[in-house]
């Protein structure tokens, strides 16, 4: 009775998990936060008929979704100007990043992303058996040049971009990317993840054609939709790449109720504008609590802002516990020099108040153990 | 540019998928089905505390699910007298078999099952490489001695039966299936499907403890719950096994409003008493309505009932054909001789209306161009 025999790739993978959840945090500490900014939600919530369509679709939930996702993905064709062919639509990013490093990974198999990029995509790697190469951040922003050397170095399989980046919120132009996607090398394909790209300033959106097989683009209804609970993510490249998850995804993965609420979300224009604005008053907002209490805010692109404690990570980790301990819930950026920031996401003014009443005791309270 | 460089594994996948889903039928027929009876959906649909729960949930949708599923496995644990560190919680039984397969399986592993048992099981083997042994079904039941014989001979790593099973909805007594258990050989697994257990009769669930190391259980709120298309299944083990699928699990997978709705529907006992009533008498009904066509039901230990056609698998295609044709959705086993049967889901009367109505022209359409 010795239980199943698992794979040796499996045997050697550590028990980590890449995010604590915020309800585990409350869970540990007794009590609920008061302002949960940690995620990158959006804290505005989705549309109003996005809520609505779920909501109405709820009663509908004893029917599969459909497995082809096909109503979702020919508005996602219509909006984006490509083809159907050229969408695959999965359970967020997280479940699409899994199934592609799934297509090309093999225990052994180069990946080229950088160092402090975002942790999901590192947890699918490892998980398949990629071995990961790092090029640091560059003036906060990921760095084309130093990603394509070391693709140039290791030939990988697989290189990783956030264009606006995750975690510190900073973006290039999308002429930029696709001078980068110009210089992929042969046998190498590019993942764009653009989750927060309806956010950015105009012309972010980086050029390239729906079929180029050089790159895939991950979108989500995560972020500018408001929609992180339901898991709805896509990405978009040549068909014959989206085709090749139909060998591996689960086709009746996607909720039913999902489907409905994203479908209804990407056609109410008018909301999406206005979360653009709301957004864009939250940073500001963000901005201005950090300066009133002498810190720097980032240039942000997304629904959150990276602020520089001033100093080094481990004061910046002194930050964010203090934070915790006043009941807000923020992240922080995982390695140096990143992480003399913590990251605090948009949200109602309620939350705002919350971060803005407990920074100042905060900030005194990590000067004052630091002082120690 | 000639794209990415797939595993040979995946390179060497055919792009079949499980199941065709009836909105494709419908899409490719140019009309909707007048009754939707294939897909083992519940047609009764989920508890109304259950819908309400998750009408309310879609406006926190904001908000990323819990990852760690822990109010719903607490739930859960105290249901079944187990610890929470015995279950995982996944996107459907479908999205929990393919992690368990992907934790075990490496190409060229063996793994035994039955020939004309769940299709996506086996989409999940081939998907990981492993190698498939089948064993035929004896009486129209899964045979736990022909899938231990054949487990003794090639040493799987996974042994599947499903009880009660589908597409037969015949089922074993759980005292047989605890004493196949006793049985299993070292260093296999035996995964036991109990999606439809809820519905079968007193005794069907297996006598196992939880952390038997031989064996995993599957479960979902898709049938008895009647929430398919919120895609909350989940699995019963050791804690070791059960802990290894936060290696490699989507974490952020679970749809928010889709949890809110399982622990609803978990607690909404009373409606499930109500439930099991409602898919007896619609069991009845459906062998009413094959009986007064001169064809055989099955017993059902399920939502849906196995109607033998009196003749060979060639025949059955044809009623089902027509039954298409005359917009009734249904489904039919793919292997002999279990494809003598058409398999036709329980419903509201509306539904069984609408197949009373069209199985006596469909059947007659069907024996007239088998006499051509």
């Amino acid at each position: 009775m010795t239980g199943p025999r698992f794979t040796p790739l499996i045997a050697s993978l550590p028990s980590t998990v890449p995010f604590v959840g915020p309800e585990t945090q409350e869970r540990l500490r007794g009590r609920p936060f008061a302002a949960r900014l940690g995620a990158n939600e959006n804290g505005f919530g989705p549309s109003p008929r996005a809520i609505a369509a779920m909501a109405a679709a709820a009663g509908d939930a004893w029917k599969y979704g459909d497995p082809e996702n096909h109503d979702l993905k020919a508005a996602l064709a219509a909006h984006h100007g490509c083809r159907p062919e050229n969408i695959v639509v999965g359970e967020g990013i997280d479940g699409l990043l899994g199934y592609l490093v799934r297509l090309v990974i093999e225990p052994g198999d180069t990946v080229v992303t950088s160092d402090g990029a975002y942790p999901t995509f590192n947890y699918h790697v490892a998980g398949f058996g990629g071995v990961l190469h790092k090029v640091p951040y560059r003036d906060d922003r990921e760095d084309p040049e130093a990603l394509l050397a070391k693709a140039a170095e290791v030939a990988p399989k697989l290189i990783y971009i956030a264009n606006p980046d995750n975690p510190m919120a900073s973006h290039h132009p999308g002429e930029a990317i696709a001078r980068m996607v110009e210089r992929v090398p042969e046998g190498s394909l590019l993942i764009l993840d653009e989750a927060y790209v309806e956010l950015a300033p105009e012309g972010t959106e980086a050029p390239i054609a729906p079929d180029d097989p050089r790159v895939i683009r991950m979108r989500t209804f995560s972020k500018a939709h408001g929609m992180a609970g339901a898991r709805v993510g896509y990405a978009i490249g040549a068909a014959p790449l989206i085709a090749a998850f139909d060998k591996i995804r689960n086709h009746f993965g996607m909720c039913r109720i999902s489907q409905a609420g994203a479908l209804a979300a990407l056609q109410d224009r008018t909301w999406q504008a206005f979360m653009r604005r709301l957004v864009a008053a939250s940073r500001d907002r963000i901005a201005e609590i950090a300066r009133d209490n002498g810190l720097t805010p980032l240039p942000s692109a997304t629904n959150f802002v990276a602020i520089d404690c001033g100093a080094d990570g481990a004061f910046a980790r002194a930050v964010l516990a203090e934070l915790t301990a006043a009941d807000i819930f923020a992240r922080m950026p995982g390695v140096a020099p990143l992480d003399r920031c913590i990251r605090v996401s948009c949200g109602p003014e309620a939350e705002m108040a919350a971060i803005a009443a407990a920074l100042p005791g905060a900030l005194a309270r990590a000067r004052a153990a630091q002082a120690r």
